[in-house]
């Protein structure tokens, strides 16, 4: 009767994410993820990968075992 | 730098749900909220009625400071 | 950089509960479980079984991949 | 019915912390709090200051309506 949950604490992206507008990406995500949402979070590629910027992520809908955010990406750090 | 939630373990109405289709409603409440997602709960109209049936939640959102759920009602307590 | 927990909206004890004093028992369950603190909630034996009584988790610990509750039998469900 | 929770993805010392041992300490906080625990994150004074190190959450305890954590310090940054 115990429901899985994972907490998450950044966004690893692994590519997966689709620009919605401008500086508004939406990801989605296998099972169910607790975000820290309103609040600025690190973004990566991977999660070996450095930072790649700063989101907060303003929604977070959570429907047949997948979790699917919308962020806004806040800060970018170029590396190069 | 936290970020406030409320863990739930049933769904309290308050006579504000509305009918999607069928068996399928939507509830809307403040702030963010934690429920458990695919398995059966609680339903009640206040926290001190009794329960007035079963359901399964099949969506959850974050948006806004505002949690929206859908859920099937799987089964009705009929007390009459 | 994810971590699994499961969210709880039940006590089930599998009769493995040791009891600390008259009311207050201690439950040790493997992986960190979210349970609600401080309300009451269903205590079963096992998960298809009825309830066998209502209590309130007065402490939780997470350590070592494992959940450790302290709760309060409020009331029992004498069947028989 | 519901239980306030606060999400939270860095520890904010505020100076409060106890050193156990070596790189151990233990924190207090008010309310119940989640914490990532097993995989490291953020040390920081403030919520404004600049991280201090790095911690991995060994322990967590919920009772009486306060949140105690164990961490161990695993890298220092040491900006003077």
């Amino acid at each position: 009767m115990g429901m899985p949950f994972e907490l998450n604490t950044m966004i690893v992206t692994k590519g997966r994410e689709k620009r919605v507008e401008e500086n508004l990406f939406q990801l989605e995500k296998e099972g169910y993820r607790l975000y820290p949402i309103d609040i600025p979070i690190d973004v990566r590629k991977t999660i070996e990968s450095d930072t790649s910027g700063t989101a907060v992520i303003k929604k977070v809908e959570w429907q047949n075992s997948s979790t699917s955010i919308t962020y806004q990406l806040i800060s970018l750090n170029s590396t190069n």
